[in-house]
């Protein structure tokens, strides 16, 4: 089997365990939201796409479902029952779409998922008790799982959300400083903290579900927070060189808005001209008709290529924890299908 | 002993047990703040009053500690070891502090217990991230608590906020419409949730934490229930007819801001010509000097006496419910001090 075939053949895989995951969690997570106060569950129905905004039900896609894949296949790894952690799943999804409610307030976003973000549509009051319910509710969901491990799973699921916190304010704290003021280890610090913590506590859950040793539960933690790491920063490659008719935002928006994303940091401390050119360009506002030049600057300062380079280190970390974690290659399968998908997503 | 002495021995032995609350409970929600991340620690500390903006250690009082003393009360009163139950008692008061800081940022309140609200200080960003993590440090204390009912109590607290989030919804929707279009039942609802929730949650907790039967759980909930909605009685007409140095807002704020509090919409539905007034006044933002007249009209009304009325007998159906969740008069006396402390508060 060539290389080539192996890859389709995981990404195959893995776009079978999505539709899968989306297919047995999107039911529980109905049925999870639909426990929501009315005007509380109007929000959150609408941001998961589930409706629009006069409530009419719509068929708008509500996401990837790689955290709830990832803890039905690290129950799977570990020798559980992944029929059994429909409630992991949607705590883990839950908590996800408490946090995308509530960065897009902080951040101002009116666009996700090809939609306008609820705060948009509802006011930020709304967007914010949605988010405050959707907290609530993946911890509800978690504590009601009969389960011997579900308060190990709660104080894990809380301690990562607190994470999740330190870095979405570590972001916003970043994107206030001079261009020339961040460094690279803090920007991967806060990527790690706002997007490794999530997927690593997802495949935390599922270990914890399968009734894993610690040693086991934090290897698979660490194996979605290197995975989680590779997946932002091909995120962020998507965001300066993707198609905005995938990505669903505007092209070059994080790059318009000023944005210190993985590729545009690595440039920015490259010590070369393109990079001292774009510290130039991002201390100021854009410029009509610059967004070429300025993805031309992030390239030629080799932000591309470490970003790519990075995600593949990170993978291999992720591989190294996996196999720490979950010795047979047979049961490790789904969740290195799921990293090495997100990983190589077309852009 | 006559009446007047039964109720100063009463209110004596309220401000003994929330003194004693604030002291055993104090250093363990400072222990739990203090596992924060530092930039959210900063905000939570703050909020607390334990620093100033600055970071300099600050003595400001951080609140009455009603509802940890609650806890305490309930678990003492079913026969349990309130020492034991500090881990429940933070988190209550950890999740009181969320709400609270969420909704001075939805509310745009800028000044909470005499100091400006953290939202002025930090920013809108900064006081939801906090939030968020106290509601997070209030479920992984509960869930790292390793008595057998934790599970129960993450479950109930979690259900609990998501009816906060509910009344604090309709609170906002209600001040959107017009005075005539507000009924009184609906407010009371409101306050319910707003209010009665975690005062009602609170109990329950400790009553988990004692190992209760299910109905006296209950029974101790609707008692917290009861007895919050007295106290939101009470704290309303503090609100108009408080004394500014005790309540820590500018005298008659919530009139000026055309907040529609209970005494106030029992006035505006009270079919008298007062009423009629108080609504044509609502109807329009404050004039220069009104805030006599104001006053005057919802006392005119009949809202300051249906406030003290409905307070009463809400206080009525607590002890009811306190005497089907604790039969012994003896054990039940703390979570009857706390419950009369509230609704006699000077003012």
């Amino acid at each position: 089997m060539t290389h080539t075939t192996q890859s389709r053949t995981d990404s195959h895989e893995a776009a079978e365990i999505l539709d899968e995951a989306r297919a047995v969690v999107g039911p529980e997570l109905r049925r999870a939201v639909d426990t929501l106060p009315a005007p509380i569950r109007r929000v959150a129905r609408y941001h998961f796409g589930w409706e629009d905004a006069a409530g009419r039900v719509g068929g708008a896609n509500g996401g990837k479902a790689v955290r709830p894949a990832l803890v039905l296949a690290a129950v799977h790894a570990l020798g559980g029952r992944p029929e059994r952690a429909l409630r992991s799943a949607a705590a883990v999804e839950l908590t996800h779409n408490f946090t995308l409610l509530h960065d897009d307030v902080i951040d101002r976003d009116r666009t996700r998922r090809h939609r306008p973000t609820a705060w948009t549509v509802f006011g930020d009051a709304d967007a914010i008790l949605a988010g405050d319910a959707l907290q609530s509710l993946a911890q509800q969901w978690l504590a009601e799982d009969p389960h011997p491990r579900a308060g190990a799973a709660v104080a894990r699921l809380a301690r990562c959300v607190i994470e999740l916190c330190a870095g979405q304010h570590t972001d916003c704290a970043l994107e206030d400083r001079a261009p020339t003021e961040v460094s690279l280890d803090e920007c991967l610090t806060m990527a790690e903290s706002k997007t490794g913590a999530l997927l690593g506590c997802a495949c935390a859950l599922g270990a914890l579900h399968a009734d894993a040793e610690p040693d086991q539960v934090n290897a698979l933690d660490a194996f979605g927070r290197e995975a989680g790491l590779a997946f932002q920063l091909i995120d962020d490659i998507i965001g300066i060189w993707g198609d905005p008719s995938r990505t669903g935002k505007p092209a070059g928006a994080d790059l318009t808005a000023r944005k210190k994303s993985l590729p545009v940091v690595a440039a920015l401390t490259s010590g070369t001209a393109a990079g001292a050119e774009l510290a130039e360009r991002y201390a100021g506002p854009p410029e009509p008709d610059e967004l070429a030049r300025t993805i031309a600057l992030v390239e030629a300062a080799g932000g591309r290529d470490w970003a790519q380079a990075e995600a593949a280190d990170r993978m291999g970390r992720a591989v190294q924890q996996l196999s720490l974690a979950v010795p047979d290659p047979a049961r490790a399968g789904g969740l290195l299908s799921l990293a090495e998908f997100v990983t190589r997503r077309s852009y």
